[in-house]
């Protein structure tokens, strides 16, 4: 089984790398209805992007999303717009659809599958988040909205769905700089918890590459960043896909 | 609205405690119809147990179930049937529930939240899992079944979602000990995937206690025990209810 996958997937660029996207998308999001743009092309070979606002996303949400937004691109003295210092990085519902051909392949190979984070069809149920990342800076900021689903203790979100969003974050950001790569450890200290409902910033930094292993700091906060939420380290490991395919 | 909370639940005696399942309801269980016991029964005060057998459990999770379901009970000299080392813990969709009146509390207050690891109506499509624990060897063991929406790299499960048993299995297993309790540190060393719909084991040690800080440690592997998944090491710190519901 693993190996007719690796014979399927054989000539892939990668499977776990977010490709980014440029500017001028950027900047036709902010002059489009936010409705629309969550809504799936039918027939289209092109995945929903599920990191674009939905009607789920509340004030919060929304407001860092456009900041956050309007930081990927720059005017330049001719008032022509360029490519910024952030950008945003699309999200689907298998990993699977980031290599060429992957929607296709989505529905023959484990059809049903669905990536953890998005696998959810109600909008705002659990996780509602999107990524942004900086190249220059080496750093990453995911805004998360936690759902109501994602309970742990009675009325805070699970220990387990901090860790998923923070493997998520770290991993993006990790795929980023040295594609693909798998999670070697998370060492996580939750310092307090976070209310259902809430909207928080996860934000990821590179602490050093040795080799085939990249090492990445975390940290989730409130949005206005006075609260400190969550504090990790992870250590990602490059690897070749077939590796992945074959169970490693 | 979080002190609101607090007077609700003032003079609960736990609200993350899982209360154990006495040898008799053990014995019970096997005489009667798999289907039948994960039907949640109409009008009832009693909350769903999910960690019952349903429809979409494979050989072997049935298979280990019942091994450790048979752990639960000793017949004496006299064929005399007696609580055994083992016990099997109940699992509700909100840990809310596992409080006296929590079932009709749970319906008030934040009605439309679901434990993170019981979110999903369709049986077998996410965590499938049952936990048993043997006081006397300080042990804890979980059988999981994971579902196909627990995807991360293509084909495999998410190490999110690996965390978020650990986090579950180790928790549990600590509240066991000194109720209750919140997640300081989960430190988690990610050795080998897991491929989707696999049956693994979650077995996890008492390392020590100090004061208010209880150390486990945890292994996931298969069930044969031949293959290690992932290892790790949690802390856990005994904290006051009204701390939990007033945010920490």
């Amino acid at each position: 089984m693993a190996r007719s996958l690796a014979r399927l997937v054989k000539g892939f660029q990668s499977i776990t790398a977010l490709p980014a996207v440029a500017a001028p998308a950027c900047a036709s999001l902010r002059s489009a209805s936010l409705r629309t743009m969550a809504v799936p092309l039918p027939f289209s070979s092109k995945p929903r992007d599920f990191s674009l606002p939905n009607v789920s996303w509340g004030p919060e949400m929304l407001r860092l999303y456009e900041f956050y937004n309007n930081l990927c691109e720059r005017e330049t003295e001719g008032a022509e717009k360029r490519r910024g210092p952030w950008q945003r990085l699309p999200s689907y519902n298998r990993s699977l659809k980031y290599a060429t051909g992957g929607v296709y392949l989505s529905k023959i190979i484990q059809s049903k599958a669905r990536l953890f984070t998005r696998n959810m069809r109600n909008p705002g149920a659990a996780f509602e988040y999107v990524l942004f990342v900086n190249k220059e800076e080496q750093r990453c900021v995911c805004i998360l909205q936690a759902g109501h689903l994602l309970e742990g203790p009675p009325g805070h979100v699970h220990g387990g769905a901090i860790a998923t969003m923070i493997d998520t974050v770290t991993g993006t950001h990790a795929s980023q700089l040295c594609e693909p790569v798998m999670t070697a450890n998370l060492n996580i200290n939750y310092r307090s918890p976070i209310p259902l409902g809430s909207t928080v910033l996860i934000e990821s930094t590179l602490d050093r590459k040795e080799g085939k292993k990249t090492y990445i700091s975390c940290k989730v906060t409130s949005t206005d960043g006075s609260k400190l939420h969550t504090e990790a380290t992870a250590l990602f490991v490059s690897i070749s896909i077939s590796h992945l395919l074959l169970g490693g």
